[in-house]
């Protein structure tokens, strides 16, 4: 991949992990990427050196550094004017500009995100397979269901079956929770035992290849309220609204606000405070952010989740998300399951 | 708990997860503590509130804040000078300067976590049933091994395990290696099969109640060669010697240079690239180090790991790691676990 810097740098310093997996296909921890106009050096220490020289791209040379890296490549390279992203720490800031000099450093956000956030196709392949094993992981675990199993049960035997169906890890906490403890958008599986006539809430992804999947399904365990019923029936319509909505050119706030009006005017605007989606690859958050804050326009080959919510404290939670790629005319839909799942 | 802010600060605010949860007990995401000399508030957002007031301790008050949290602050407190970690963003260190005014705040390195590096009963008793439970988890593992089995099925089992037993998740990615993979001090498990007379690296842990464990044995599966016995004893003579060497007041390098030294004297010199060890808590490496550059003072009930290696790339590795509470005197070592391990 050719990067071209801006004029203002002659070198640019990576070090969030993602994006030096992006850039030279490195999948371990504690590197640093230079970036100069004609070479890619990734600096490893000596616990990474074998797999990287494994791992990397054609056009990156791996090097064996000594700590600290900020002496390590002042003292080995002539560097003029360094970049860095925004997102590292402080304390690492501190360390770079008092090695160069403030005036010898130029911080850069999105730097690699930029790209990052479109998809290319192999991308795109890897975040469906993610999809597709965390589906098919979750049919098996539907088989498990049956009164007075636990959350924690259940999110075990789920993430056990994404490992053994080929996902990398768990691709965040999976959230399973029963009944009135889905209103906690982002609780954690606990021991209550499933009781007859509860929804359960399933939050739940895996990695392949680095890249992530997100599915959220509310399943109907027995029989439900009409008052539950009605929630869940707006959920659905609003989210197969935004499905539907969705497509280049419009900006994250006016996808968010297709949903999201649909459940105001319903009556149930105070009980979905969250945003409507998030983009997905390297990580399980990325740009864009579908919220009402959401002020990135859509491109081609984004991909994000659609999932809208009302959550009514110790009453009722109700979350459904699918997994799109952003098209000229609408979206691809990654997520294969049926939206109504009742056992 | 009590925390004296230094006089140069009205202010602190907390953003690393592992430091709120230190002194709030809450166990979510993106949230913010703000500590004043009567006061300690924790930020939340609407997914977080219910499980907040649920999980805090009686000294935190819960607020749901509308983002972005620099302008709920700043418009809600009066804030004369704000104290925050130097691990945080530099892009938020960023929005915190140009809203509060560079003048206005300070930046303190290691405030929540110079409390963190000693641990009280409870902390020791979390970490201790984090390695009971990882300690299990590998034995029943152990049943597991025969030839034709690959890195990947023993780590899903082992991970499995892990959270049947009781462990909340991974505390981080399992390590298990096959023969001459082991040089890889941080490879991922892969496809490949078990073949007789090989070694196998597990380095292993999970976590309870937000504490992790951390474990390192080397199997021996079959019959070894001579030299691999050789490396092997010198590894476990280091250990031993690490392990009898460490105690209050000595300083993270004077620990690791009793077992690194003999196995430079043993001619391996060259292949232990890595520290003896690392401080484990809410973090699987926290402060204290023990490496060459450990220049940290040892404190009783510190909590440490002691894990010489000796890797030859395409040839072997061997590690092996035990966790231990620093004494006054000595240390009480948690992992019960045999050094040697033949199936």
């Amino acid at each position: 991949m050719i990067i071209n810097l801006s004029k203002d740098i002659s070198h640019f310093l990576i070090i969030k992990t993602e994006n030096i997996r992006y850039l030279s296909n490195f999948t371990g921890e504690d590197a640093f990427l230079l970036i100069s106009s004609d070479k890619k050096i990734l600096f490893v220490d000596s616990r990474f050196t074998v797999q990287a020289k494994e791992e990397v791209f054609n056009d990156i040379e791996v090097i064996e550094y000594k700590p600290p890296i900020e002496n390590f490549i002042f003292d080995n390279f002539k560097i003029d004017k360094l970049g860095f992203e925004d997102t590292i720490k402080y304390s690492f800031y501190n360390l770079l500009s008092q090695k160069f000099g403030v005036d010898k450093i130029v911080v850069k956000k999105d730097f690699v995100e930029n790209f990052r956030i479109i998809k290319n196709d192999k991308e795109i392949e890897k975040i469906l397979k993610a999809e597709e094993i965390s589906e098919k992981s979750f049919m098996k675990t539907l088989e498990l269901i049956k009164e007075g199993t636990s959350e924690k049960d259940l999110s075990i035997e789920l993430e056990y079956q994404m490992k053994k169906l080929g996902g990398e890890k768990n691709g965040f906490d999976t959230i399973i929770l029963f009944g009135e403890r889905g209103a906690l958008p982002h609780g954690k599986p606990g021991d209550r035992k499933l009781k007859n006539n509860k929804a359960i809430i399933f939050d739940f992804g895996t990695i392949f290849n680095g890249y992530h999947s997100d599915c959220t399904r509310t399943v109907i365990f027995g029989n439900m309220s009409s008052d539950f019923m009605e929630a869940f029936n707006i959920v659905k319509d609003a989210q197969i609204m935004g499905i539907e909505y969705i497509k280049e050119n419009l900006k994250g706030y006016e996808v968010d606000g297709v949903s999201r009006n649909y459940i105001k005017d319903k009556g149930y605007g105070d009980y979905f405070g969250h945003g409507l989606g998030h983009g997905v690859g390297l990580e399980i958050h990325e740009r864009p952010t579908l919220s009402p804050r959401g002020e990135e326009e859509l491109k081609e080959n984004m991909v994000v989740t659609i999932e809208p919510g009302i959550y009514i404290p110790n009453k009722l939670g109700i979350r459904i998300e699918d997994l799109v790629v952003v098209k000229k005319n609408g979206c691809l839909n990654l997520t294969k399951l049926d939206k109504y799942i009742k056992i």
